[in-house]
């Protein structure tokens, strides 16, 4: 059966996006739905100052409590978590805790690297080089994010070149999957298409990931052109929780039920039992106070009878 | 160079379902604002009771106008203007101001033809059999909307089937073309290509419409995957006004401005200014007293120097 994989972002890129902080143990509580829902993969918080993202507060307990319910089987033992480590400091307090999977970040132009990490990217490469060593060195994995790969806040559009140049960079580093992201939703797929053509041909196809925001509506429909191209894996925020605090009026990633209503659809599998991600979606409506943006779960699902199911 | 065509609902099957009912004068503003952002093919009201659909209310008058407009050179001679005429008291409302072309409707679903026009499948066809004569006898073209093709609110899914039968039953009578609609947004892309190689291999694909509703944000990943498939012609609605009363939660027609984000991008032209359409849709934000769905309206277009223009 075809599948496609998805990487769940709602507790990461998502949460350190939207004003509402959430308890440490309301994210174990969705961490958990998520994995009851069938998410495989879970980026679970990111390793970065708390005074400077309050969001991602209490990621270390997080993940220490996320690897206890492993051990418990709470949570399954094939969901692997990954986490955001920004530098080696994060390294350092992430390693302990044995992540299956790292993420480490640059940005396709200067001006939103130096507004989002506060150096060049140049500056972000070098950073993160040893960070990636030491992974290696322990068999943890290391995904790679590209920022504003189809457009920047600051600087309009990104040229087509720069990004597989940075791509193939990562590459070279030997990280394990590149997630390409349209960071302020301004993709069509017109050029999802173009870059992806390009990228593929530098890149083994099954490494990149595609990663968009929605803000300009046009995020499903770029899942759709990248899975033409052969992209097989995509991240999605639950419920489209997030944003871009550095790109006023960005809103978060495409919405995982979304995504996931259109592959099954396709016959595409996916993994996740979309009413219970429903089901979990309303509770993170109600912990957020707010609808999110994701539709279907707005809608809910036609039953066989006619009537709607939320 | 490849190009769609754009059929622009926003005016009835937008405002039809909208509960702020706006005036004869905001209409023909609005009329012209479309026309003016390069729509050529525009549906500006339906001869309908207005005591039972008020929002179409004066739909003679705005005809009228719009004919006018034309006379004085205010709107091009090639802007066509289409109604909706349910019956033959609305055909002989309608004919007088010589409309370039009508619509009539029918549905998959028992329940929802009895909700909606109160017949059977059976009776709506024999109701327009005579409208399309003398709309033939006119050279007036007939475009048929068949609704809820992918799924009902009363009855749940409809079959292929069904869809194709109808179809083909409305291709016998010679209408131009024929409308397939999603009406409560329920289609994802898996059910749009299977239902259109269907379709195709009975119908010409030149007279078939995709007219699809973003109730579960699926529409523009519909509308590629339509594109795909060989359709050239999609209904939209301005901002993504409208709804539909008798399937609760349903949304308005896919976006305007989201569609031609998308097709533009790709390098198919669409023929429509898409910053005059923003700024239309801001005026009629304001008419509304709400913001409408269109997320690209929303975000606004990235200017070269990042800038963001709405």
């Amino acid at each position: 059966m075809k599948q496609v994989t998805i990487v769940e972002m709602g507790l990461r890129d998502g949460l350190q996006n939207e004003k509402v902080i959430l308890s440490l143990d309301q994210r174990i509580y969705i961490l958990q739905g998520l994995a009851n829902a069938g998410l495989k993969r879970i980026e679970v918080g990111a390793f970065v100052r708390s005074e400077k993202v309050p969001q991602m507060a209490f990621t270390k307990e997080l993940l220490s409590q996320a690897q206890e319910l492993k051990k418990q089987k709470k949570i399954l033992k094939d969901v692997y978590y990954s986490v955001l480590v920004p530098n080696l400091q994060g390294w350092e307090d992430a390693t302990p805790l044995n992540p299956h999977e790292i993420g480490i970040f640059a940005s396709c132009s200067e001006s939103f690297s130096q507004k989002n990490i506060n150096c060049s990217i140049d500056e972000s490469f070098e950073r993160f080089k040893s960070v990636i060593a030491l992974a290696k060195k322990r068999k943890v994995k290391v995904r790679a994010y590209l920022s504003v790969c189809f457009g920047c806040p600051f600087e309009g559009p990104v040229s087509e070149k720069k990004v597989v140049e940075l791509a193939q960079r990562m590459w070279a580093m030997k990280v394990d999957e590149i997630s390409i992201g349209d960071t302020i939703g301004v993709a069509h797929v017109g050029q999802i298409r173009s870059l992806f053509k390009k990228l593929k041909k530098k890149i083994p196809l099954k490494k990149l990931v595609g990663h968009f925001h929605d803000t300009r509506g046009q995020a499903l429909a770029n899942i759709l052109a990248a899975y033409g191209e052969g992209v097989r894996t995509f991240d999605t925020s639950l419920g489209g929780l997030g944003g871009c605090p550095y790109a006023p009026g960005s809103t978060g990633n495409v919405a995982t039920e979304d995504v996931v209503y259109m592959f099954e659809g396709m016959g595409i599998s996916t993994g996740i039992n979309l009413e219970k991600l429903l089901s979990l979606n309303h509770e993170v409506e109600s912990m957020m106070g707010k609808i999110l943006p994701s539709k279907v779960s707005r809608a809910g699902l036609l039953s066989p009878l006619g009537a709607v199911i939320k």
